[in-house]
């Protein structure tokens, strides 16, 4: 038997700000950082690794919440608590005092994502499989009783949840095969940040393109001039074929959303993204009608399920961008890829950051594999920065996603980064 | 001139989970606790106090996330930070690293209601006026420059907010005389927590009727039996032409709602509160449309006013239950105010907990006085727990708040009490 005798967290950051990397018009001066889990066993070989992501300050908030939010794991009996992960998941959720800070949604929701990707990560670890493999090997029944279905059931029932799960079984292998071969299609927003200049922003595009992206994104929203003499650049460098999406990261209301999105229509995006505050439903869907054929894409900022559910009956996006640490790990994101097939809508999972793509290819695998059984109009966001600190980082090739084949969910970071980046006593902001 | 030299946030818990005060079906064992913010000047007269609630374990991440918070007001002079209430908001929530974990909910925003809680506090006390007042003396421009619109245009403009304001102005002092003479009208859930006694509960609300209650609420949604047997048991004691509220503190699913409500419905509540999750703005519209006439009520875990304009443009909900240490303070809670008077929707929020009722007097004052220009279907929570630890604690005669006179937001709690529930190293707490 082996036992869970720790859950350590830990403050992780990187100071991106220094680059611009990251900069838009909301956020102008990130400094990419994780609430870093680690769950010890008495068994120095078996570890869980995850993390929840935010941009700094703060982040100490994350790690002392999950610390918090891993107290009841410490004592569980590994092989046990792995293959009941929904129990896992509900036993730490019922914590009343804790909810009571959200519920379900900021500083204790983001370290719920924390820790239950810890114990996914020790899941599949336990099975020496990629995560993707674990939940592509699971049943429709253990996916379900993993899945939080709460609060949904007016979207959503339980067989119904089968259902969908069992309907491509026939044909999951032909999937897989074809992942294999080709990969999970991905875009870049690494040329697109809005502290580049106009030439870096040139050179980068034309990077994207000689590698294989058929899709690019831009940030805008910060000025309207520079937004259309950056959008002029990118159709002129990526021409009129390949997919152009755009991303104003909340910044307007929704009657200026309106307005200022009749000025760019010309460049034909495919998406719009975070036009307005994350959480108005109603206000995306009256975007979304007023700027069709423009699609309207949120989600990296979707602080639960309850939300996407909302947003799927009001008829209220296109894109569903989930965010795999900021949703309480796969528990909920089962759900939300539930609801997103019934609903017909696709998921283009929000990523970057640190350490988002390597969580979220796995997730899109499986969407793919188990659940939605499309490729259309999906596509995988995918920046490269800061793979460096991973010991099985994204391997990203012709645009797509290299299926990962080390066992776990790919969160775990090099002991060197973690000591380096630890803030505020590493040896990197020690010396600042 | 006077300058802000320190923002301090203490940790401070009562041990109410002892004598199950404030047990429902969500939360069974909450200990009501505060995360308390004192804004210290130069000058040992001046200092602004102020909260957010919770009920426990997580108060500490409230805390240091409020210290963090208020670091920007050290060194500002506190007249002109008085003077511009709205512009303080606006800097202290442009921390986009802080954002991030929200953006608007969650700790940090729990947080920053605590830290402008005390700076309205402190505005205040500066100018000799209870809060109520200097709100009421305020001119409309003033308080929309202090209102928080972001986001909001699309159901109320800065111009229709102006108007609101302006349009009750002539008879404004009538309604002060009114409130002078009778007080704000409150209802009581001292009576109705899910973990007393049917004994309990009878003697209680018998006490209720007594001392002039026409409002009377208690807990439901744990057992469908419990509930029916309690119900009769109120209605026996208050009779058929008070009015009984049942709170149900988000147990339920959509579906399940609806039909428990079928079998409380001969009970005739005027409201159901807190249905299902605090999130569901669509749900709720749901539940409304299937449980008229009975009122659907939230709000106490509404965590922004961009759900509460959902929840108005949906016709979601019969009464806005708003949460005075939730939303970020009286710049945020006046723009819930103004579109509760938009859409027609009364406003009746919550209290209790610790220092609540406090705060949200002054709320429901102004809303009458200024906003709302009306009573009818308002009333205020009120809860007899805790008020013995502040200086200024609530008056409620007849069943009505009494104006509060002294100078502040009611906000100040004893010395103390502060160092005996500090945790964990209050005596109290040292001594378990």
């Amino acid at each position: 038997m082996t036992s869970i005798v720790a859950v350590t967290a830990h403050d992780v950051r990187f100071p991106t700000s220094l680059s611009m990397d990251g900069s838009d018009a909301m956020n102008k001066d990130g400094d990419y950082s994780a609430a870093y889990v680690v769950i010890h066993t008495d068994d120095p070989e078996v570890k869980g690794y995850g993390f929840t992501f935010t941009i700094g300050r703060g982040n100490d908030l994350c790690v002392e919440a999950a610390r918090q939010r891993g107290l009841p794991l410490i004592g569980r009996d590994v092989d046990e608590a792995v293959a009941d992960l929904g129990g896992v998941y509900r036993d730490l959720a019922s914590d009343s005092q804790l909810r009571w800070l959200g519920p379900e949604k900021g500083v204790v929701h983001l370290a719920m994502a924390a820790v239950m990707n810890a114990m996914w990560d020790l899941a599949a670890r336990r099975a020496g499989k990629p995560l993707w493999r674990l939940l592509v090997d699971m049943t429709p029944e253990q996916l379900v009783d993993a899945a939080d279905l709460r609060y949904l059931s007016d979207a959503l029932t339980r067989d119904e949840a089968i259902g969908i799960l069992t309907d491509l079984a026939p044909t999951r292998a032909e999937r897989i095969a074809d992942l294999e071969e080709r990969g999970y299609p991905c875009y870049t927003t690494s040329a697109g940040w809005l502290g580049y200049s106009d030439d870096k922003l040139r050179r980068l595009l034309q990077e994207a393109v000689n590698e294989g992206y058929r899709h690019v994104k831009l940030k805008v929203g910060a000025n309207l001039d520079d937004d259309i003499r950056r959008l002029r650049i990118a159709r002129e460098v990526i021409g009129w074929d390949a997919n152009l999406m755009i991303d104003a990261n909340q910044v307007w209301d929704v009657p200026e959303a309106i307005e200022w999105m009749k000025h760019l229509a010309e460049f034909k995006p495919l998406w719009i993204e975070e036009p307005t505050s994350p959480d108005d439903v109603l206000g995306h869907a009256a975007i979304r009608a007023a700027v069709a054929p423009i699609g309207v894409a949120t989600g990296e900022h979707g602080m639960n399920r309850v939300l996407f559910k909302q947003f799927f009956q009001a008829e209220a996006i296109d894109f569903c961008q989930l965010d795999a640490a900021r949703l309480a790990s796969v528990n909920e994101i089962l759900s939300v890829f539930l609801m997103a097939k019934k609903f017909g809508v696709p998921v283009c999972p929000h990523a970057g950051g640190v350490g988002l793509c390597e969580l979220v290819q796995h997730l899109s695998i499986f969407d793919y594999v188990y659940v939605s059984g499309s490729l259309e109009n999906r596509v995988t966001e995918f920046v490269d920065h800061l793979h460096e600190h991973f010991v099985n980082p994204t391997i990203v090739r012709n645009g797509a996603y290299v299926l990962p084949t080390a066992p776990g969910y790919s969160a775990q970071m090099f002991d060197e980064s973690v000591a380096t980046y630890t803030f505020p006593e590493g040896a990197y902001w020690a010396s600042r």
